[in-house]
């Protein structure tokens, strides 16, 4: 039972030998700023020998903290109370009811998003779902309608899979020109999670399907419904019935008790406070599916059930509110971002620093899951000079994004939805970071 | 760009056909809970066809919800208020301050711990440390001694890995007899998250070790500093400078803004609020590692840098807070736990429907990651008898949990460290679930 690496000793009674700080800095002559910074490979040291904050002793270092019964459900540090999600009146329907509330993702770390600021978006606000009161009726062309309880639900075999879920209008901001120099209101329609809940297929496996049950219409409780179609194929494929987020119950703006997860489609798919599964022959043309989540083209007919969020990606160290202007010429740094795909896993990112002439492929670090994002990284020796920093994820179904002139091209500007260009940051000399659209537009 | 799986329709003046439910009962005959129960494979149903639930009209479904900015922070639904850590008097050295929290196991999914869930131990209460006067001292026998802010840190390339960390005094409570028929009080003192920050290899290699640098010294800035001695072979292997936990910054109770991760060693050597690493060719034999986290042995000796938490698991659905009290005889139902091992990677968990004297093989599921917490799950019908339900983890080093009774003939009973006995769950006929020990010690 015992590990191989464990040593064997008696407890003896040496006394502790530990240096302070302060006669650390008065015994050693060795510490020098400049000396250090010269020597550094990826470490300047900004810390000084008379630093007050290594001198002194702090006030946490010398009286108790907080008693245990504080912290029964914790909440960030107060030191963190910027690290939140936010709302902009250019994004939400004239009210704070059918609105949106963005990922921070420039400070997300990782590849999900603690509950706590994972996106919202509300078509009639956040509904507070009794669940002693849930149930879902599964009915139409199945084999055995059933109206599940909770209980019944969470009876079926569970399982934990990491997915992000985007709003279709993520980058929408940026569509007819730009509007936020900030990532956060660029691109924080999304965040990802483990979600644990049932596959749709456990359960119409068990309640069996009609043969030509090909259409499904997944409905919410609350007073917005939002009923949209999905095919079966689909929900066959991948679609949960959730009812936990990164390890415990969903909360309330993610659909408490129960919502769905559709892997990788448009976050409104995603039904929140889950009522209804119906399935059918034909599709329903619901509201949302006839006036809103559609993709206006320039011909002026629109594309209905468009459900993939394409690949994409974003750097998101270095980006507006966190730049480069800590950095000196010729320091190390990693550039860092988000790749994801919503047709399957993402096999690459490249990075330009020149606008998107010449490419360098980024690394692909920690976990690379299906419909998850995918962090990527490359290390970087800075001289100092403007750069035009921008990423390109490419996937393994051959989806590459496109510039912002292709999309343009290719889809016209009548649309929010959808837009998966390349995002390009400029860096200043003074390590400044910016959307470089803003100052394309200017110039124009 | 746009994907194969796209319908191009143009939108068209269709209504929309939603069935309401009150509808969907008054029109269909079809269900019937006896009919549907007999009928079931997985999934009885509960509800019947005049569930008030189902036909009247919910608030949620005709008022509108919170407004978006209301949930700038996230917090759990209101109905999930049981979910919380606990702490206790017999797991605290009485007082609120040198105490521990316990996560609440028996309500997690998946291999993650929501942050404001994640256990707690503290020897001086949780600091509140100012981030910008965060300094991390690395000396000794290093070739460049630093001192390094936060800004610092974050440069060196991060990683983000899952871990679990453990209290070696979990399961404690078991192990002169059974004190609590709860599995969040027997197995509470471990969560699992996933970790960004910096390898520690990563700076090493940056600053340089010399060559008979074998131990190190890792204090925090707390009011206890907690210093731990460490061997650099570990710190070389796979321990982390970790900034942020499950895509945030570190909550104040893990150690914000800085803590070390010491992947599957004891909870006590993942150094929180830290502040100085120290390199040696010899351990520190500090107060906590002399006095306290030893292993006190039948001889009155003590093992002293016992470090590697064991294989070990626990079967969390059915658990005493989880009973099978709404099971009827012939239903299915998943039996599922969590397994993990400091050494390496889950390869197995065994179940026993006999208190151990047959044992069939449960399905691993999810991600199967090193030194994280591992699902299993077991498809059971129930036939409605008493149980002695048990599970067995064996890890890739050929590591397999002991019977209480071969570890106390192994260790005995003098320390409350590391214990990894199988743990077993009476089943009752009407569903109840409670700890085996307890029966055992009131027949004795």
């Amino acid at each position: 039972m015992k590990s191989s690496e464990v040593l064997q000793k008696d407890t003896s009674s040496k006394a502790v030998q530990v240096t302070s700080r302060r006669d650390f800095f008065r015994k050693t002559a060795i510490y020098s700023a400049g000396a250090l910074s010269a020597a550094s490979v990826l470490s300047p040291v900004s810390a000084k020998a008379d630093d007050p904050a290594i001198i002194n002793e702090a006030p946490w270092g010398t009286k108790l903290g907080d008693p245990v019964d504080k912290n029964l459900y914790g909440m960030p540090s107060p030191y963190e109370h910027n690290n939140i999600r936010r709302t902009h009146d250019l994004l939400s329907s004239g009210d704070a009811y059918a609105s949106i509330s963005m990922c921070p993702i420039h400070e997300s770390e990782g590849i999900i998003t603690p509950n706590g600021l994972f996106f919202t978006r509300n078509h009639g606000g956040t509904a507070h779902v009794d669940p002693n009161e849930f149930r879902l009726m599964i009915h139409g062309k199945v084999k055995r309608e059933v109206v599940l309880t909770l209980e019944d639900l969470k009876r079926y075999p569970s399982e934990t899979r990491t997915y992000f879920i985007e709003c279709p209008a993520n980058g929408s901001p940026e569509w007819r020109g730009p509007q936020f120099n900030s990532l956060q209101f660029m691109k924080g329609m999304m965040s990802a999670a483990q979600w644990t809940g049932v596959m749709l297929k456990t359960i119409l496996d068990d309640i069996g399907l009609e043969k030509d049950a090909v259409w499904m219409l997944a409905e919410g409780s609350d007073n917005a419904s939002n009923p949209r179609t999905i095919p079966v194929e689909k929900a066959l494929e991948d679609v949960m019935v959730v009812w936990a987020q990164n390890g415990e119950a969903l909360r309330a703006e993610q659909g408490y008790p129960v919502r769905l997860v559709v892997p990788g489609w448009e976050g409104n798919l995603n039904t929140k406070w889950l009522k209804r599964l119906e399935f059918s022959n034909k599709p329903w043309h619901s509201k949302e599916e006839t006036s809103k989540y559609t993709m206006l083209q320039k011909s002026g007919k629109a594309i209905r059930y468009f459900w993939v969020n394409e690949v994409n990606s974003v750097i998101t160290s270095p980006c507006p509110e966190k730049p480069w202007t800590h950095l000196k010429k010729g320091d190390m740094v990693e550039i860092e971002g988000l790749a994801w795909t919503g047709h399957g896993t993402i096999k690459g990112v490249d990075i330009s620093f020149d606008g998107g002439d010449n490419w360098v492929e980024a690394k692909l670090k920690g976990l690379v899951l299906p419909k998850s994002w995918t962090r990527f990284s490359y290390i970087y020796k800075w001289d100092g000079k403007p750069l035009l920093l921008a990423s390109r994820a490419y996937d393994d179904f051959g989806n590459v994004q496109p510039t912002i002139d292709e999309e343009t091209k290719a889809v016209g500007v009548e649309s929010v939805y959808h837009r998966n260009a390349i995002v390009t940051w400029e860096i200043t000399e003074k390590g400044e970071c910016n959307n470089v659209q803003i100052r394309k537009h200017k110039k124009a």
